[in-house]
């Protein structure tokens, strides 16, 4: 008798009727049911009980809430949008639920707690769990505040690096280099990817780039890169931009690469926490994945990025180094001034607008986001042999100011689907300085705040445009910046917020 | 103008319309809106955002899911259970919904888990965020890792004790010494508080017993103590029947006696984790805050209790008796012997009956219940000066065998509101040796799982009854066990999972 099915004395298994519930849980499965009903009595089910929902060939592990009112009825069992997904379902299919294995990598994440290192099998055994939906929240939670509290050493983040790469897809290029660059996170508007692409791919090197949407940010590289092109291309698609055009800016999310790390973000976010370890294992997994042999990381440092301090910055550099090299990816580390957003848009529209006016090599493009973009791009052109040392930033100026990384964006945008034309915001309203000043700081978490309280990254065209940097001298009522939203009411929501915190950007006597 | 409450732009807050779902979630509140409603557009609310709730003078924060369905209205809010009763709402009425203040005391939790020591301030504020629902699961998983992770020191467990006390109710008797017994868990059947509190009450000292429902367990005190008596008694009831016996027994959950224990403890029982110091000051708050200043201690230890070994029993045996010496308490630990059940039920109404056995010198009774119960009630005894150092054994004995306890005990049933009588399950069935052998282990978890999947301890006359014990020689086919249960379909769950599990009760060659 098999103890994972349900079975009654008859001997047939307990079907139940499967209804949608369209409740959005982002990623835990969860299904409601009666109380009351046969199949919480006689598995002794209460809620938070952790169960295996089973559809034909599809099993899934899921949160069990119950229910005491006619929600869902006595034979039948209420799906999250997720669960029902997962399990493939349709309108009055029959599942069973059951109690699901041990979660027997747990025992390794208590281990973990106490002290004893993680070594591949186990985290093998833990990443798949997770990939498979077997781990709660909070279960995640206990998993990354372990790797926090107890820092994952070189041959743990290794381990954990192979399995995340394992759970998922892979792509093989079958061409080398394959170039590749990574922002590691928290400074608003530096959307430098779009532009690195063009350059880097109009100079011959490959760099097939996947980005990801926002989770906590206003805007995501692929949220930006939306507004001007189509980024939704599966593998076979994104593979034939990149041997037309040497090049793609695509989301990442379409491919299955190491899909632990979306997982784990998520929860991460929650707890504003993410250990140095996880944090690599998590960039890497994802590049190696995506088959790439040289990858540059850019890493802003400043009080409110990310990474707050050099010396912070120098440790996590050479992890990512040793760990690259672990796996036969050669990894180069810039650090960049995280002080302050780069350009002016923060928000995917107004970011796109500066990417355009940079590309386009307008008079008027933000001039830091332009440089950022030169630094990056010339780096990137030495590690993939297109530039000599010391000769990759003229190369990539040359390329930027000659049209020619202008014309690539433009048959990248083509290639993927048809280039557009970022939209403007119906509704603006500008934040002026209360008095006369120097530009002191800059928040990058709050001004984040207002872009997303004015809708941004899900109105496309909501954020903020800034007016001002450090060290710029504003009068009195002189505009510090302007707030895009596509309705009212996120306006004035995000005005009231702005005003409610009027040291975002702090000013003192000059 | 107030940034954690909805106003549009014409200034009136949103109001919207509530509705009971009639959803469990055991603790954390949730609530579910359309995800096209305006407050979500407006506001920016995303799945799983952590929202404030407000309905005239009281708020609460809950944990947002939005819905793609007609599950809920476009102007309603459908609530879980919990946040329903927390926010004592009827049908129509109207709450709204805003940005909750940020969770700053998360950051305390952040730097514990970075190596930072949490003061009392910190954690006072942690544990009022924790009492008042501030904290979702996921949050409360990263502080209890936290605290494994990088243990509590002394100071940090006074401070968290303190803490723990602090947020909830405390009773003051008048009187000293009241004397307080706890066994630090993980025994199935170790029911031997209803008889201690009646020797020790039959001698004149003051025993206010609260105690636990099962969380995980087929029983806790409470549970079967109810099949005897009424357990939910308010603070003057229960002061009432003190007055009046010297002792009682009741649920602990109808005091607000240290409220943020059980919301750890749900969340430690999905992880199976619990740091010392958690322990500690969980088990030391509940006690101060019930106004104890003698307290007895049982640290069953075995492979599979909860203290696996002698070595961690001197650990935390030292730590509350250290903690406790900081709070005026007196603390005194024992060691038993954690490596079988004791008692032959587990289940609720199947301990009721061995503790009624006992407590009514029965031939037949359990003589390891009986022997720990006057072990346990002689060291009270002494604790409290109702005997002298050496006498409180013989002391117990003579109360117990000269009927005084039994009969201490019917008049503090009575008092509590009328002696019941345990009642028997309709179903039965025995599992059998499959060979002769010696019996050399017993598994706790797995015994109790058993009694769960029987129905305990819902079903209150639900479990098993054990019929052999460590050491003892067994015939093939001779009972081990028998399995009660109220419905044959639990009965047969149970029976399925016992005999796909035939080690729980291992055998060898003799």
């Amino acid at each position: 008798m098999n103890a994972n099915v349900t079975v009654p004395q008859n001997g047939k298994p307990h079907l139940l009727t499967a209804r949608r519930l369209g409740i959005q849980t982002i990623q835990e499965a969860q299904i409601f049911m009666r109380k009351d009903c046969h199949v919480c009595k006689s598995e002794g089910f209460a809620t938070h009980a952790r169960v295996l929902v089973a559809h034909e060939d599809r099993t899934i592990v899921a949160n069990l809430y119950q229910v005491t009112s006619e929600l869902v009825g006595i034979d039948e069992v209420g799906f999250s949008e997720s669960a029902w997904q997962k399990l493939g379902l349709k309108d009055l299919d029959k599942v069973t639920i059951s109690h699901p294995p041990p979660l027997e990598s747990l025992s390794a994440v208590r281990g973990k707690v106490y002290g004893r290192n993680l070594d591949f099998e186990s985290l093998s055994q833990i990443v798949s769990d997770i990939a498979a939906g077997r781990y709660s929240n909070i279960q995640l939670s206990a998993f990354i505040t372990a790797c926090a509290a107890k820092p994952l050493d070189h041959d743990e983040i290794c381990a954990l690096t192979r399995a995340m790469v394992e759970t998922g897809d892979r792509i093989d290029w079958n061409r080398k280099p394959i170039v590749d660059k990574h922002c590691v996170g928290g400074l608003p508007g530096n959307r430098t990817t779009p532009i690195v692409v063009a350059i880097v791919a109009a100079c011959g090197l490959t760099i097939p780039k996947t980005s990801s949407r926002a989770i906590t940010s206003p805007a995501g590289t692929a949220d930006t890169m939306e507004t001007m092109a189509p980024i939704d291309l599966d593998i076979p698609n994104m593979r034939r931009v990149v041997e037309q055009e040497g090049g793609c800016i695509v989301w990442g999310g379409a491919a299955r690469l190491s899909p632990t790390d979306d997982m784990l973000i998520q929860v991460e976010h929650v707890l504003d926490l993410d250990g140095e370890g996880q944090l690599v294992a998590s960039i890497l997994s994802k590049k190696i994945a995506a088959g790439a042999t040289h990858l540059l990381l850019d890493l802003p440092v400043g009080a409110t990025a990310k990474v707050r301090s050099k010396q912070a910055a120098d440790t996590l550099s050479r992890s990512l180094i040793a760990v690259g090299e672990a796996f036969g990816l050669t990894v180069r580390t810039v650090m960049t001034d995280g002080m302050q957003p780069v350009g002016r848009g923060i928000g995917p529209a107004l970011e796109a607008m500066n990417v355009l006016d940079v590309l386009q090599t307008k008079p008027a493009a933000p001039q830091d986001l332009r440089e950022r973009s030169l630094l990056l791009a010339g780096q990137i052109l030495e590690l993939g042999g297109a530039a000599s040392e010391g000769h990759g930033l003229s190369l990539a100026i040359e390329t930027l100011d000659s049209g020619r990384a202008w014309r690539k964006f433009q048959r990248i945008c083509e290639a993927q689907g048809g280039m557009r034309t970022p939209r403007v915001a119906a509704h603006h309203r500008s934040v002026t300085a209360s008095g006369a000043g120097l530009v002191a700081h800059l928040d990058n978490r709050r001004l984040a705040k207002v872009a997303k309280l004015a809708g941004a990254p899900e109105d496309k065209a909501a954020g903020l445009e800034l007016h001002v940097s450090l060290g710029e001298r504003v009068a009195a009522r002189q505009p510090l910046y302007t707030i895009h939203a596509d309705s009212p009411g996120e306006l004035s929501y995000a005005l009231a917020y702005a005003r409610a915190n009027a040291d975002i950007i702090g000013l003192v006597e000059p």
